[in-house]
């Protein structure tokens, strides 16, 4: 008997009919003899709607109290859905996620799971219960409740499979797996069969949408096999995991590209030690996230610092980075938010030389101009204007044969 | 520095406007100098709708589950209360019935209050915490939640006024206090200052919809003080206490009704042992109430046996009791659901002959019928037609002078 946990997100949840027909999915898996854990979503704009009343109430809502509220979006799927499978003939039960013994730290909002005591989940498995968990939420030692923000429900269901040894976690979505590039963008794109842990945690990373990159770095670590698939059709989805075969890693898996960029440019800065911690440990502080740092040689001890951050973030970082930069002596602050990043991903880039060069030409061969690059051991990122994406990802898939890629 | 428990229904929590509203009012009770406890029944008709909800997704939604599901209700108006106080400038914290420590036993949708634990609530009073509760829920030993069922926020309350020795248990509602009868029928209805825990307990319990008989009980077994006032004006309201003034024992206080009543008779039914228990039992085991058991004495060792139910109870109550009246040998059932109860009530009426006589005559003179008498101590309940219901109050207003009552 396997132990199986399946994961459904806010679309596929979204209505009654919906929860219904993820029922009939789950009690499918169930009837195949094996122990169900599910981890659902919020109903569709549940989220969404429970921000907009608390932003009714205050400009600033408590973030503890957020958590509290967002956290019963949740807490109502999962009892739809155990209703649902009731109505079926299945015994299955909802827990929230201080039940589900999900425990985390107290950073409201961006919670980090700290462990799993599974205990509960296991008694009503050996009950014969089908067991439903309230997901992207969990409580703190001092039994407050904490959600986990961005991909938490992903996240719920990769930490319950490490804590249970489940033989798989299933992420059922809108989509029905991952593509060597996005399919909207790039007709020909192919759908992996399977990819790798660090494959998958870049090409997430650098905007592939389909799972949240937490997710996969928790089943890397746990080495927990992670599908992907969609919960609307019947079609095999990708499956990740740490086993890939050896023809598979000589390759360019697949291309990512993120449009949430702006890029800030600090012109002018004095090359001397302890000026990058000045201008970026304010950033810290305000909890903005920075990638691709990159600082250009200097000439005569004067440098220029250039990094991106989230759009979304951009007007608060320059606002911080301003003064600072003025303070250090570096001559202005630029901000640009019409940039995307498009990246090229694949382990077998690793130790063979000219996949560099192959994007490069590719890109210039399209006049998209390159404004910064920045590597890691399986991936090339260049930011590129974000009016030149779609010509980007497809001169980049067809440079690299991924039509050809197995599906 | 005295310790207050408020609760606001739902109607005073309806929406964003009305939530900060509540929070200016539970504002102004902390400035005085107390601490206060606040507990708050879901926005509006949001119970309503996640039923509905339910019934969307089975037409038996499992019990414990429902419990679940309507419980978030509560939470999210907890949670934005406090957000609306911590905007204002006070530090709030929202507590569900679990975190607040409300343990009872397992009896899904009307489950009863075992005790509470309120070490949560106390440490943040302590931290100068205003502490909102999420009202209708409890835990059980199990960690499972359940719903206190009808009048539940108000047993929340005044359960935690018990056990924090709250000094007062103030419930907000959408009428100003309790009147002397309903004034939307008895334009002279008087509201009454304060009232004794027994006759609210009578009129709360024959109709009477201010306040949950099962809160006043309570009240009563813990000796706290509960004042029933208006969220939306200033006007003083109703104290429910046990310390009434000897001359406002002297009186009839009050008059009440109740629509929903349905009455069955089973007529000809043998005078021996046993057959009242033969009859009630199934009703039991089936959940139905049943109040007003009235046996006529019996002529050649047969009698019959009348009592209400609530008119939803009706259909199944009758269905319960055909066959087994059938296999005593009774005549047959009688039922009817055209009916309604009136009752005056007052501690005064306990040891003074003439109240009865009096109730009669009035109804005598606007020639109401009177199908069925019950009394208790401090209480005369007479069953007449529903169509007549109206006449009856303001008749028996007036004959008890009412319209005197002190405002």
């Amino acid at each position: 008997m396997a132990l199986i946990v399946q994961k459904y997100g806010g679309s596929s949840v979204a209505d009654a009919e919906r929860i219904k027909n993820v029922a009939r999915q789950v009690a499918e898996t169930k009837e195949k003899g094996n122990q169900v854990v599910v981890v659902v979503s919020a109903m569709g704009d549940t989220t969404d709607e429970l921000i907009k009343l608390a932003c009714q109430i205050s400009e600033q809502p408590g973030e503890r109290e957020l958590d509290v509220l967002l956290s019963t979006g949740e807490v109502i799927s999962s009892t739809l859905l155990a209703m649902a499978l009731g109505s079926l003939g299945y015994k299955a039960i909802s827990l929230s996620g201080v039940q589900a013994g999900i425990f985390t730290d107290a950073s409201y909002s961006r919670a980090r799971i700290l462990h799993v005591a599974p205990k509960r989940i296991v008694d009503e498995l050996d009950k014969g219960n089908i067991v439903i968990v309230a997901g992207f939420q969990g409580v703190t030692e001092g039994m407050d409740i904490t959600t986990l923000g961005r991909g938490g429900s992903d996240t719920t269901a990769v930490a319950l499979a490490a804590s249970l040894g489940a033989q798989v976690c299933q992420i059922y979505t809108d989509v029905d797996g991952v593509y060597t590039a996005d399919p909207h963008l790039v007709s020909e794109a192919c759908k992996m069969r399977e990819i790798g842990y660090e494959e998958m945690l870049e090409l997430a990373t650098y905007g592939a949408k389909v799972i949240h990159p937490r997710a996969v770095e928790l089943g890397e670590l746990y080495n927990i096999p992670i599908l992907v698939a969609s919960s609307f059709t019947d079609t095999p989805g990708t499956i990740i995991h740490g086993g890939i075969s050896m023809e598979v890693r000589s390759k360019v898996r697949g291309i990512a590209h993120d449009l949430d960029v702006a890029k800030i440019t600090v012109v002018g800065v004095p090359d001397q030690p302890g000026i990058a911690a000045a201008i970026f440990e304010p950033l810290a502080r305000a909890n903005i996230s920075v990638d691709s740092i990159v600082q250009n040689a200097s000439v005569n001890n004067i440098t220029d610092l250039t990094f991106t951050v989230a759009r979304s973030d951009l007007a608060k970082a320059l606002s911080l980075i301003e003064p600072m930069a003025k303070s250090i002596g570096a001559r202005e602050c630029l901000g640009d938010s019409t940039l995307a990043k498009v990246s090229i991903v694949g382990t077998g880039m690793q130790n063979t030389p000219g996949y560099a060069a192959r994007m490069f030409r590719a890109l210039y061969e399209q006049k998209i101009n390159i404004q910064l690059i920045t590597t890691s051991e399986i991936r090339i990122t260049c930011i590129i204007a974000e009016s030149r994406v779609e010509d980007a990802v497809r001169a980049l898939h067809r440079a690299f044969e991924l039509e050809k890629a197995q599906v």
